[in-house]
């Protein structure tokens, strides 16, 4: 008799997305489906240079099992981190290193969600986000995104009837519409937080690859009850390394130690070793400068294309960093369809749909293009075919 | 007002093995407590010529996200070494890569056990396994290890009667007792699940590291249906890198694939390819040569030491490979507060109490001695000194 598998495990979406690079691989084909940076930017040499370092000084020490909480140098550099940019005292002690900021939000979802909780999340959100906390068996509620961040009239409403255990945001050029909180609002969510019994979980993995204006300020710097701050290398140094981390209170870390010992003891502590070892070796920050120009200027030629290409009630979001537009089609489109025809012309994207909860129609005339992995020129090319399969769509 | 933590995690117990490591690093302890494969013998230059060809040989791509099954080629070699060793056929498709072993059994709970279900464990049983299924709130029942494998009387009994949704066990010098099942035992088991509704998880992090005897076929090799094969390559190659895997059917892969997507994306592509290059350039059979004799001897050297100055009446396990032997004393030792007098005199075990669930007395009365990581000298030192802490406990 065949076992059966948890009932947890009927509700649990398969990402979409990591679907499509099925799709994708095919080398003619111009994806905008990736999630991914570009690996033109990857430090791969620096990176060499460090793993030799790695074994050459700390030798087999670095290759053996080490402790949950992570390589207590890697965790002042980011403590460090966060005090220059932002004055924000962060004790290396409570941050913990997670198999990349995914690990984080799932020890959330064990530490902090029981079956039946209502998690609070963004209009469209991350869809790794809703997979993860889909997994623990709450019921989602959403907030609507304006250009500048949350409708907070709507979060008053929704914290107030609502109270949801968790609210997940990404402040900064979010997955998927990357749109970002202005830093008036942020500091208004912190004070409608302060009354509130939510934990306010804030995802950052894009906050450094802003190319216009000026950096704003975490959540996290204008609270300090109730708030998780989650980080990410994948972005700034690479994502094979799987290297994220989340800051907690004390109390916290405790419990987010132990959820971390029972999912898989620690994270890879030569990768740790690694990415430390280049951190303190190279300047992060001209690395980061390489970055954010090419993607300003790859962003820029997608902005381009579609003004010149989509129809005009097209509205598509105009982030200020990141890796992603979102374009909002006329009521009546169908991206799902849409993307089969894309296919056919060799361009891909991912349909809005797996963005939302609660089988939102929203899902149907949204779709997310990321920039970051295509030339300029493949860009314009694709951006184009793109314009060809809607014309036979809307 | 505060967030409040979920209820799963009332339960959970913070490894006490973890926690031990805080007080083992003093140079001057003789540490028996470690579950830690002897760094002497990690192949640091090889996996630094490693790193290098993989990043002149695949460049940057290597360092990109990557997809959650594992890379193709890692998996393929698992899938050669089994057919190789065993006969046994397990298609590459069949193989999920995994965040060690620890996080195969992390997604086993996220994909199999519903709150309230049955989990069978051996008695004593493994501390990672206990911890991570009591996450996934369950419910605990045992079957006693006798030298040679469970006691089958009593397993025909408890499956019957308790009907355990899954049944974990460490067939190859298990962690903690060194025991291993004999093969006649493991045939009969495989017979007794083709006719429980219990998924059987084979857990052989350690069935590499035979010594003495012949390995023994693993319990996968009589029955195919209703069982998950775990393994991992922490104790032949290096733990820092955190790569185990699981051997699953196609329709449970699909799950266990999108509970790792949910959990980490996918592990850390950099050490699956590096790993993957040593074991492609280098005799992984040469090496595993080389640890199981120097494990032998240090073997050789506690049982010796401890026939010599531990009291007649303490039952000691002979494991004929793995890392850990298994005392255990006359009924009112309490092996917790010795655990206290040893580190006076500076050395450390693992009191049994962790590796029992249900608050059994028995887990007082034994203590887990590892001898993978002091060279022989020590080991006969640390017995010694630990025998004089007994002198004032017994």
């Amino acid at each position: 008799m065949p076992v059966q598998t948890a009932r947890r495990m009927n509700n649990v979406p398969r990402s979409f997305i990591r679907e499509i690079f099925k799709v994708t691989d095919n080398p003619g084909m111009i994806s905008f489906a990736g999630g991914l940076p570009s690996a033109d930017f990857f430090p791969a040499l620096e990176i060499r240079e460090s793993c030799v370092k790695v074994i050459d000084e700390e030798g087999r020490s670095a290759l053996q099992y080490s402790n949950t909480e992570g390589y207590a140098p890697l965790r002042g550099f980011i403590s460090d981190r966060y005090r220059a940019k932002w004055g924000l005292e962060i004790d290396p002690d409570q941050i913990l290193i997670t198999t990349g900021s995914q690990q984080a939000l799932d020890l959330i979802g064990k530490v902090f969600l029981d079956e039946g909780d209502t998690v609070l999340i963004e209009r469209p959100g991350y869809l790794g986000a809703i997979q993860c906390f889909t997994s623990y068996g709450v019921r989602f509620v959403t907030v609507d995104l304006q250009e500048d961040g949350p409708d907070l009239d709507q979060l008053a409403e929704v914290l107030r009837r609502e109270k949801p255990r968790v609210y997940y945001a990404v402040p900064n050029f979010q997955n998927p519409s990357g749109i970002s909180f202005s830093a008036e609002k942020r500091k208004k969510i912190a004070d409608m937080l302060s009354e509130a019994n939510t934990l306010f979980v804030e995802d950052d993995p894009y906050g450094e690859l802003r190319f216009i204006g000026s950096e704003i300020a975490p959540v996290r710097c204008h609270a300090s009850e109730n708030m998780l701050l989650l980080g990410s290398f994948s972005k700034i140094v690479a994502p094979a390394f799987r290297l994220g981390w989340v800051c907690a209170k004390p109390e916290w870390m405790h419990h987010l130690v132990t959820a971390k010992q029972a999912c898989d003891l620690h994270t890879n502590s030569f990768a740790q070793r690694v990415v430390y070892r280049f951190l303190h070796d190279y300047s992060i920050d001209n690395h980061i400068a390489k970055i954010r120009e090419a993607y300003g200027i790859r962003r820029e030629a997608m902005l381009k294309a579609i003004g010149e290409n989509f129809p005009a009630n097209v509205h598509t979001t105009r982030p200020e960093g990141g890796m992603f537009l979102w374009p909002t089609f006329p009521e009546g489109t169908d991206t799902m369809a849409l993307f089969d025809r894309a296919i056919e012309r060799n361009v891909a994207f991912v349909p809005g749909a797996p963005f939302y909860v609660n089988n939102d129609p929203q899902g149907f005339r949204t779709m997310r293009l990321n920039y970051t992995c295509e030339t300029p020129e493949r860009i314009r090319d694709g951006i184009g075919r793109l314009a060809e399969a809607l014309k036979t769509a809307i």
